[in-house]
């Protein structure tokens, strides 16, 4: 039922706020009354997005702490919405105006332009990713009630940046497992290679693009209203309306579309006595409902559009350029991302469930 | 504000209907009035959709003939919604009793039933693809009225089956150019080899997937309603919901994440005074605006999960039993399934024209 | 959440159909599995709407023997959506073609025209009554469905016809009670004058208004969702939707902004131990959201507009003319608009409890 | 498509905040980019809604200053969600503990707890009309796009205090008008009798209700979506929405339930070549569409809840107790209803012109 800015059904996020605005926020409605507010989790999970956070983000310095100030009495939620703001503090509108007439490639500036007449180009203004950190902040107190009342986890983590892959079967990893490094990749030696291809890419200016791949457990079977709620199509609008997204599978995958039914279907065994399956390639998914297994699906990033090497391109006035972006920008932002997507994905979850 | 069996917001398809009932349905709701109806041309599409059409198909035989009977008026549309009906002929329930108490690996059999606590066993009822009629006939009336009003049109083309693929740049194909070969790959040579592989499939009782892609042209730039109304997530939804599809890529994709910034970035150039991408890895869609290019993307089908050869599973008694499908089915969708992306991606595209 | 043809959030109502085309339909989505039909209340509850049921409605006959093809599999629902029909078999679209170039007072004729720029005018097409049919059998199953899952009963019955009054406090009254007279109010001495009312008005061609009061049983406390969603506001919406009303008010409505707090405020005392309120005024809901007391509200129907007297109107060629209504039709439709406020109270409360 | 605390379809109005908590706040999404925001004409109508703003209203200050800190660049709206906060500077919770444990009659308290299980006791928390501060700056900035860019105007004004009547036929009235007495009335010898039945009930710690009549002009005919979408259910929708309403009526409304279609049908005539009605009693909409003429309706307040005599009720430990209000209120908060019946109204009117 995701409509404009709103995410959500019965369980509803609607965002706003801009890169270089003031402030970015969030209004959670739908959320159930009497749970105790963990603010800590939601910093915890603001702090993993935040730029900063590591030689291999942005330089922009945002503490990114929440202000929390509606739907919730003597700490605990009432029922009524939960507003949620955040500070842009390090904002340098300045630092952009040099992009004030011309059309960054790969952006959304052009597109922008063309749908809305106008457009607020400090810092790619509302079509930033900034103003995911209002969605992290919404989807964070979601993942904290699903874990506490419904013992449903949500477990991102970096599969691929550039061509380092991580070959791995899906797993479920904790948050210690996978912030270990600062790649969030749950393998010490792959996250090592991710890193120094993030760091030679960002010496050269360039940027580069990678996979998150996300696993949920605990989710009962019986979960999506098929056929135009499926859970998976619920999956597969909010990862796709995150920055930099272009690809979205679950289970099998792309992958499966060359294989044969025998080679790919999930058998069923009864393990103490519960249907389940051998193989998981459907994702935890079949029809659009849970089957009970755990869910897990793949996002497809982008390279970041902004770099520093020299591009063509044309200005507002109709000419045509060349642009070497300065600013201040991540050379790779998947690893920033993971806790988006779980956020993202604990929002779709509890949807199903308030 | 897609919700339980409707799809989209100012447009909106609901769906009815189960494989082995009397009827499949669709009432198509926003439809702007005064637009003649062209019924042979969704009939073309039905016809393009239904079962037994060719060698490479299901046997059931299906006429599919649709059936109009609200929101027309002396041969136009009113702006009341639009209604349409198809029958099933050629539904033989009893083919399906041996699945009664069995839950068919990979299929919904199972989700379902944790779901609803029931389930219309009968050809997969609800969660067959044959409800998707209804929305090939809402859709199909959809890309006539955008075409002749907006000059956009919709090609969906076979781009991979099992393991072979047609490896040329994304681009738009006639329909003609697109059925010339029953597999609908607008490629006669690789078109053979898809035709052998699935009739090999065939021959071993076992199934094939494949991968469908689709190059939208006309569609201006400034269409799509970020954060949460993004075209491509809007089209990531509607391809999720379709059945068996696993995937949704849009432009450069997955492959896409491998790569530099400095490699994909679509450079702007002006070609008769209008910025234009050079490259198209964007597939047509910037922030979620479209960019004015061709919209380009692809859709993951894994293979049919109704297969012959001898499989694990459980029945609903909770004993652990082997199934070999009989029943009639495909043993690869994916050609039939070339109007439905159609069908599903001109309802998204419409939404934001009504 | 009603949107276009659609009506409900979780439970949604999709109408489609015209007065004089072949079929009247709607779809209803998001009904709960495992019920089992009672197709002989559904017929019942469109009895009391169809035509021809006695001396004070239209001549023309229908029998609306409803059609229910899809979600229900062994006489059971499965949670698929639900769809009805009924045949429109004594449409006579040749009556009205005096009426295709006149826009009658106070019908939809003109603004139909100018809002679509067509207009189908034959009994008023889609802005006939007749499409309610489709509102009684979707709203009929939850009735049944919310007297036998949850104790919730609808009951509705002639309050006031032209100036004609029942005086009597609001009560809940069986279907039995409110049907032993034909103009469906329980009071036997008022009913005889409110018939012979409206026989005098249709013996002068005119028609007649008039008031109908519902009274919801068995709702418990806290039932709604403010700030938007409020229980009041959706009913108030539904009933609204039915076509000739004007009005709505719930508990002592337009009369309570004549008093003050003290005479009107709705003292609370313990009843078995639970709170309960001495008087209702509120009408069962405060806040928006239900207080465990009967609901009651009222809903005001103009006179039909279609009157056999001479009336001064225009044309579509711009010509002042002159206008004496024929074909069929009601001297007072609010009789026949009991079961459809039930059905629409039912459709509302419903989608609170699916 | 009204769905928990966000309004609207298209135009979407999302609200959060608590009478006592920091801030109360909304998010306007849909908003079309590129006007300019005329601050003052917001802070007007806030002021008109603002507590303490006259001897008739409850003593609590508040400043209701606006803050807009997203969706405006450079002093035009961008097509981005607006977010409108206002502080609560003067809230006193302590003033409120005495009702912590105490169910005011005909309040939302139980209703509330009820729902929730829990309630955010301090002036009504989520249930005060307080915030309603949000809605009326959205709603404001709605009005003043309607004024610049369609020539379309709201003007309520009251019609009823107590038993006070302005019996004058409905007419658009500007916002000098309304003004000129603190009460809102247009008619200075029947305001002053109302100023003097709010202060007598005020005296003796009691409270009135009233009526408000709004006209809009300058609707063009053709707007409305039925059958669940008509511009007559969505103004009873947001009007019953409203904190203290019972009652909406359109045009005729209820009296004309008592009349003969040829009373009060609208006879067209032409004017100026246009189709236009004589009378009025459709209040400007006609089977759910506007047509063309002033839009008329009425919206029913009780009287103020919250009152100092001395009244029976139960507390939350199941006893019977007495209670006597204090605290702040108003002893008739019908005109400072004003300007919200008109935010609602022009969000309403809005949703069909974005």
């Amino acid at each position: 039922m995701n409509a404009l800015n709103t995410l959500g059904k019965n369980l509803r996020l609607t965002s706003y706020g801009e890169s270089h605005g003031e402030v970015i926020g969030a209004v959670l409605d739908g959320f159930p009354a009497g749970f105790e507010l963990d603010k800590d989790f939601i910093q915890t999970q603001l702090s993993r997005r935040k730029p900063g956070q590591s030689s291999l983000s942005t330089p922009r310095k945002e503490d990114d702490e929440v202000i929390i100030n509606s739907g919730v009495f003597e700490g605990k939620t009432t029922g009524a919405p939960i507003h949620f703001q955040i500070k842009n503090n390090n904002a340098k509108p300045k630092d952009y105006s040099h992009l004030k007439d011309v059309y960054r490639p790969s952006h959304a500036d052009y597109s922008y332009e063309a749908r809305y007449g106008t457009r607020d180009y400090r810092g790619g203004g509302r079509s930033s990713a900034r103003v995911t950190s209002g969605w992290v902040a919404g989807g964070a107190l979601v993942q904290d009630y699903l874990l506490k009342k419904k013992a449903i986890q949500f477990g991102a983590y970096i599969k691929q940046i550039g061509l380092i892959k991580l070959k791995s079967e899906p797993k479920f990893y904790s948050q210690g497992e996978v912030d270990a490094e600062i790649v969030r990749c749950p393998n010490k030696e792959i996250a090592s290679q991710m890193i120094a291809a993030i760091e030679q890419a960002k010496a050269e200016k360039d940027s580069l693009g990678g996979i998150i791949e996300c696993v949920i457990t605990g989710v009962p079977a019986g979960i999506g209203n098929p056929v135009f709620d499926k859970l998976s199509a619920a999956l597969g609008h909010a990862m796709l309306s995150v920055n930099a997204v272009k690809g979205f599978e679950l289970g099998g995958g792309f992958e499966m579309s060359g294989k044969r039914g025998s080679e790919v279907n999930d058998e069923f065994e009864l393990v103490d006595g519960k249907p389940q399956t051998k193989s998981n390639n459907s994702g935890g998914i079949q029809g659009g409902i849970s089957n009970g297994m755990d869910i897990v699906f793949r996002v497809a990033f982008k390279p970041t559009a902004t770099i520093g090497v020299a591009q063509d391109t044309v200005n507002t006035s109709g000419k045509e350029v060349k642009l070497e972006a300065t600013g201040r920008h991540d050379p790779c932002v998947v690893p920033r991302a993971v806790p988006i997507v779980e956020a993202m994905a604990a929002l779709v979850v509890g949807d199903f469930f308030v």
